[in-house]
């Protein structure tokens, strides 16, 4: 359909030089996924999206097989991991003895999964807000003693499914207990896809008042109304350089076939190289690797960036 | 699956207050439709577009049957949209015998369809650049005199899809070719989808710079790469008020079932009220107006908003 395989770069004022990606769909993005990734698959996913040059690949979860059993394949699938040496692999811990069992394996990167309401507190934890930080707190100094970097997922910041609106105070309660507990990092994240920019940049901007630098601040934005572009153009413009995103799409809500939940790694590599902010990233291998996986997965990519490569090549 | 039928307000800084929303559903949206939609029920569908709070709907084209047979009926449409005093109702008009048609029934405002380059000139009108424009010339003269308001569509701004890339200062130069002939509003056209925001804002302050006010352009989207609405922001923030989207993403691409086209109406209308920035649409009518007009077509709109609202209404 077009003759460009990449968007022409032109540079807009007062942005970053360089962006971050951190990957999510090997996780994140895999485990709603009903039939079982084989383990292999899995680890081909992840050697191919490092080989596309992403370079923060958050591999899997060590939660209890009950709850995610997608990611039940952790012990077996970290370690065919060990060959991608130049890449940070970042695993979910949700609690004490699941960070054990990611630190045996030599997990160098781990992160916790917070919530900014007691709804999704609840419903995904089955605690409290404040139970659940309690229970984050050992986790976090644990993993700070044994010299591994922390990242704290803050879920909900922008809305919430039985609360509606999510006051912005209650989001930087979360987020500075997590930077007190010693999070190294924090990833925003608009679980349900409904904050628009200015959400966005009055959150930073309360974040950075609370004294939360905006280098330590990630964003996590969803596209089920189609605004996690535009919100991360927004967070750019702001200077957040940890940009989270999950190749071809994959994961998010599970209420359609094509459900339209993590912003696209390659809807977002586009506009950042368009913008001449270097990703590292190479389009049409990570374009290839998405495509492959959704033959794995037996349905097409929802990422816009990805349907649109991938017919033209055809 | 989320309590917000509506996001959050919360501004962001230097915006508009206020947009006008050229919505292009009706003529855009369903020119390629290959199975007759009835004019009734285009008919309807521009109703409701307005009881949704719509005020300016592009309502057909005037172009010669063959070409476009889906809006063969704009002799038979036109006179069934004149309860809606309140409404705005451009129609194309790609010739001079196309001006007198829409003439005759009343119209009093009209647009014209140019091109950004060759290879689109040559495939969609079979003329040069300069041929084309030469043709527009006594169109657009004529019109004014009539006393009508004259857009200019400039398509292909920002990529060709025999082209690749197109060099701004052509752009430039059919866009003060139109302000010439007296357009009074041009409608800078990303049809292919691969702008991204430094190449949005670049154009916008090099026609700026050579004497094309900001409050002469609109913008026009298209979500192939699923850069429209974070493209759309920078517009904003630029200053454009005018803003081109199609009801439930209608149009767009012919490559694929769910066409990632023009940018839907309500992702645009989603982050604008986000924004607190008014547009006078009541978005739960216009969801409900694109579900009804998909049921017509017979497949789900491809907008996000539409999706994930008409699901929460389940």
């Amino acid at each position: 359909m077009t003759a460009l395989g990449l968007p022409m770069t032109v540079p807009a004022q007062d942005l970053p030089e360089r962006v971050r990606i951190h990957e999510v769909g090997a996780r994140d993005g895999l485990q709603n996924e009903k039939s079982t990734v084989p383990t292999e698959v899995k680890a081909e996913f992840i050697h191919r999206l490092a080989d596309a040059g992403l370079t923060t690949i958050e591999a899997t979860s060590f939660v209890h097989p009950k709850w995610v059993p997608q990611l039940a394949d952790a012990e077996d699938l970290f370690p065919k991991l060990g060959g991608l040496r130049e890449v940070a692999l970042p695993v979910l811990v949700p609690n004490r003895r699941g960070l054990d069992r990611a630190l045996v394996l030599g997990a160098r990167r781990v992160a916790v999964f917070a919530s900014a309401t007691e709804s999704f507190a609840k419903a995904n934890l089955n605690r409290t807000l404040d139970e659940s930080l309690a229970v984050f707190d050992p986790v976090v100094r644990h993993a700070k003693d044994a010299g591994v970097h922390v990242r704290g997922y803050v879920s909900m910041c922008f809305g919430d499914p039985w609360e509606g609106p999510v006051p912005l105070h209650q989001v930087v309660r979360v987020c500075t207990a997590l930077r007190d507990m010693g999070c190294d990092e924090l990833s925003l994240g608009d679980t349900i896809g409904v904050a628009t920019p200015g959400h966005v940049l009055e959150l930073l901007a309360l974040l950075n008042e609370e004294g939360v630098p905006t280098n330590m601040l990630g964003v996590h934005f969803h596209d089920t109304y189609g605004q996690a572009l535009a919100n991360t153009y927004a967070a750019l413009e702001h200077g957040v350089t940890t940009i989270d995103a999950s190749a071809g799409g994959l994961g998010g809500c599970p209420f359609a076939k094509s459900a339209t939940g993590n912003l696209a790694t390659e809807d977002l590599v586009w506009m950042l190289q368009g913008l001449g902010i270097e990703t590292g990233v190479d389009l049409g291998r990570l374009t290839a690797t998405s495509v492959w996986m959704a033959e794995q997965l037996g349905r097409p990519s929802p990422s816009r960036t990805v349907r649109a490569l991938s017919h033209k090549d055809q």
